[in-house]
């Protein structure tokens, strides 16, 4: 066995990689790890995290109007956003730490720059002029978002990543996407009171969710203020002289706005890293194509995370790096599981979901009971705020199997998460009936639903 | 078969009450209900909802205070009681008006009067100065708080009842209790800027809650400034001239208040209501006795909810009444269950359990793994308010199964619900860890503690 400098180099710090770099080290392993931008990936930097404060801040005003209905006077607040800039990066920077030294600490060598594969078992780290040898490498360089460079005009546009960045606050904004990161950041920007537009190419923002939950969704953001428009997209994006920009639509309209973002996916992290000297295959979308133990073709490269384009999502990729873990250095060859997978977008209202949407299953299953929940909150009883939750379990009839969740109003990521424990575990409709309820709560409607709302026979809805 | 007028007659419009009564006669029956206050009960008008109400109310100065780390300048917010009050007692009116339609849609009889037996199956209205006769009585009457008449000066007090009607909110109030009633009204009136003190006999408040999570929850109280002294009860209240109070406590401290609240349990409304020339039997505490089916010592009568003392709780009661129906009236004799019952005490930060605190199980299970999760929520990193989130699974070591679970935190009572599920389902931990994380959440700690924090052996705690 040729002699290596590490046992494992991991190219790239977010979430996947650290965690493997951080938990091989700690088995005693030689490990070494290079990210050329921040550790903590876009799930700290740019992602989750600082939008999920952004979030947070965007839903104080609400906060201030609800309280009037409870004997609050509250006179007009404003908002500053170099404030709230600063302590997102504080908070950002904080976590960064964090994850770095958690490899240091483990024994891990980590180095801040570039690392370009050279073959094999060699990479070269850009900043520091020198190559290093590894016998196995794990690429976990995520993705960025999509740049849309055939649309005249692109250049004039921000993404995600400078979303998180803005010198300043426009007054209005139009984005355009449909998935989750265009409607929180529509709801972050409505929420601070920027005028907002949503423009989606599809049928119904958040394409791959539940239709009931979709339009609900699309009902109360519209309810807020929020413009969405669906099946157009952006023809052109012109700046005008005095800086704002006009955006010329599909359908012919026209709008002035301060910023145009464009949220339209994400693509994997594989240009210009030496992949193809390597041998790597890539796939379509210039994503890592790996097994089912997240190995590439070639047999000491693995890949985990977003960079492979399976569920772009944090807790799959650190579990994609703990399964590559116990594959190969645990002598315990682990399948990532990515099945059933509950999630939230941090809309407002929020959405949690796990399993199938109703129209998944009923191509499934030949017979479907759907019970259904909409209710207005308690808390808007005196709020006044025209809000209400949507709750839906989606239950085979057969097997009387929870096969689907879903849920629009707050706290639905935080109840989704524990949701997907039952579903996850394929328990019945009867398991939830079992349950005594927890009063007053929203998530008790989920286990006082008697009576199913309707059947979904053969794809078809019909009576209960 | 003697012609009687009823098939059921219900005494108390309660939860409980109202469910059977509205259910039965849904089914063909011929049924009365008699409620001689307010129809709803103690849940809807002077219990959960009002309380939960107030909480909401209670809320919002944090609120305010947490939107200044996130960019917003909020001057400062003024609050009226008497707003509060007239909100909340709207919507408590409308929620009496459903809870009564509801029986009267379903084709029974609702009567405003109190109704007192005769004998086992004569009731008199009251109100009507006159009779009736039914096949099967219901007594579903509830309970009242217990207004300790031994305590000298006892008069001065207020129970929770007028708590919710006071006609001015006041700047300072001791309250005596340790239970959820009296912790909640702590929260309540601290948050609406009260000087407020709890005292409580016990060394712990919320007595039969997990113990960890009862210290956290005292900290966090004092941490807000509510004033917690334990081993003390009120030794007499005395009024001044000037209409204050002083309360001498045990201890030897005298305190200066506007209020004093006594929440120190409640009693079965039992009394004076002909149970005892009906011949049926009573407890000790004064509950009606009854048996697995809620039946009492009477065949034709029985029992639901707080006036038979097993679980003082809103969705108890509405399931002992489902299951009576299902006994009496489908032929389907049915034994309420109620073990592993999710509750929440909304106390701030919220409290929400089920299962087997870590003291009851160390008794039942040879050896515990406990896995414990103590951690700033990521809204507090920028609001900077020092208020941590308590988690905590209790697992069966032998069966792997989640015995217990207990939480200190934003939403716990819908996070409860929940685990609920899961823990009545009789999952494991490895189900637990099976189950992808929903980042960025709090509950998402619940299925990412790989390691137990430590063990409980016979008893006794002992490293991991």
């Amino acid at each position: 066995m040729p002699d290596y400098d590490y046992d494992l180099f991991v190219i790239g710090g977010g979430s996947g990689g650290v965690r493997a770099a951080r938990v091989a080290a700690s088995l005693g392993k030689r490990v070494g790890i290079a990210e050329e931008y921040r550790y903590g990936g876009t799930c700290v930097i740019r992602g989750c995290v600082p939008k999920k404060l952004f979030v947070y801040a965007s839903q104080f005003p609400e906060q201030f109007e609800d309280a009037r209905g409870y004997g609050w006077t509250v006179p007009e607040a404003s908002f500053d956003w170099p404030t709230l800039l600063a302590a997102k990066d504080k908070e950002i920077a904080r976590l960064e730490g964090i994850y770095r030294a958690g490899v240091d600490k483990a024994g891990g060598d980590t180095f801040a720059c570039r690392a370009n594969l050279l073959d094999a078992h060699t990479i070269r780290l850009e900043g520091e002029n020198r190559t290093v040898t590894a016998e196995t490498i794990l690429v976990a360089t995520g993705g960025r978002p999509n740049r849309h460079e055939s649309l005249p005009g692109h250049e004039h546009c921000i993404l995600s990543d400078q979303a998180f960045v803005l010198p300043e606050l426009p007054k209005s904004i139009v984005i355009a996407g449909g998935g989750y990161i265009a409607v929180e950041f529509a709801n972050i920007f409505h929420g601070l009171g920027v005028d907002t537009t949503l423009i989606y190419r599809g049928v119904e923002i958040l394409q791959h969710f539940d239709m009931d939950v979709r339009t609900e969704l699309h009902k109360a953001m519209e309810a807020k203020g929020i413009k969405i428009h669906c099946k157009t997209v952006f023809d052109r994006i012109a700046k005008e002289p005095d800086g704002r920009l006009r955006a010329h639509l599909s359908d012919g309209a026209v709008l002035e706005v301060d910023q145009a973002m464009l949220a339209l996916g994400r693509i994997p992290n594989t240009n210009g890293m030496g992949l193809e000297e390597a041998g790597v295959e890539l796939g379509k979308a210039g994503e890592i194509v790996v097994d089912d133990y997240s190995r590439t073709n070639v047999p000491n490269i693995y890949a985990v995370g977003d960079v492979t384009n399976r569920v772009q999502l944090t807790p799959v990729a650190i579990h994609e790096a703990m399964c590559f873990i116990e594959t190969v250095f645990k002598n315990n060859p682990t399948v990532p599981d990515h099945d059933c997978v509950a999630t939230a977008v941090f809309s407002q209202p929020e959405l949690g979901t796990v399993g199938l949407t109703e129209e998944e299953a009923a191509k499934q299953y030949d017979e479907l009971e759907v019970y259904r929940a909409h209710f207005r909150p308690l808390r808007h009883t005196i709020s006044g705020r025209d809000e209400k939750v949507l709750l839906k379990l989606v239950v085979d009839a057969a097997s009387r199997r929870v096969v689907g969740a879903h849920m629009l109003g707050p706290d639905a990521g935080e109840i989704a998460q524990l949701i997907g424990v039952s579903v996850k575990a394929k328990l019945t409709k009867d398991d939830f009936d079992r349950t005594m309820a927890v009063h007053p709560t929203a998530a008790e409607e989920l286990v006082t639903m008697y009576q199913p709302s309707y059947r979904v026979r053969n794809g078809e809805k019909v009576a209960a």
